[in-house]
């Protein structure tokens, strides 16, 4: 008998997902001249994945590059947009980051912080697979969504 | 008779007021050295000040410097300890700034955006007279304490 050993694709296979699908709309939405069309969605959240043996030969300290910001940007754009299907209240991001990547990150709508995150070690932020980005980013949502239900005037002021 | 020109200094006289000794607090608390500790309080706040004329003489666009940019974060930081003080509530600060001038500021406190400022022309930031600079960190810190009120249990989650 012989052991036959499987091999998974980097990030595992892409799970069906409305906050992924989310995403690479966000993603796309940014390619004005279609030179991704012919990118397949794997390729494209690539590198939001971050495998386990990645993020142990990443530094702990390490200032975050101009693309990485734009992943967390796009990230959380996602979840704005995602809230807004949700519960038809529109959520604007800001963000205020050290250049040595630690920070916060919030989720404005009308006169509430619906989302609210402290970050660190934001140069190795990244997801060991797409099932788990899928997972973060339903979670975000789901938890936006509680605070809007429990503070309804406030986020619609 | 002959006519007397008074000629007022810059900015005209500083008003007794309790936002304009906090935001001279917020000042002198960057001065670890002492080197400001012979300056008069005047000269610290003298930055802020933009005469109806300087105003004119500047133009409508333009990217807003360091020194700049450091004055309105102090000017909201001090709004955000009046506030503090006025409500028990601890209001922290996000900006969202574009390099050429415009954006939006908050003041944060628990889940409740207790100040939201959209800002343009930052290029031009400042206020004609030391009576206006306190009567419009005033205002902002009345603002922001009403908002409290409206919202007390978004502002303490």
């Amino acid at each position: 008998m012989t052991a036959e050993i499987v091999s998974l694709p980097r990030g595992g296979d892409m799970p069906a997902s409305a906050f992924l699908a989310q995403l690479i709309a966000v993603i796309r939405a940014e390619d004005g001249y279609g030179s991704w069309d012919d990118k397949p969605d794997t390729d494209l959240l690539a590198d939001f994945i971050v495998t386990r043996q990645e993020r142990r030969d990443m530094p702990i300290i390490g200032d975050p590059d101009p693309d990485l910001l734009w992943r967390v940007e796009k990230f959380y754009d996602a979840v704005g947009l995602a809230v807004e299907r949700h519960s038809g209240v529109m959520a604007a991001q800001m963000s205020k980051i050290h250049h040595e990547g630690f920070g916060r990150i919030v989720l404005i709508a009308g006169r509430l912080v619906v989302l609210s995150k402290h970050v660190r070690d934001l140069n190795r932020f990244g997801f060991e697979s797409y099932a788990k980005l899928a997972e973060a980013g339903e979670a975000a949502v789901q938890d936006a969504v509680k605070t809007i239900a429990r503070f309804p005037e406030a986020a619609q002021a």
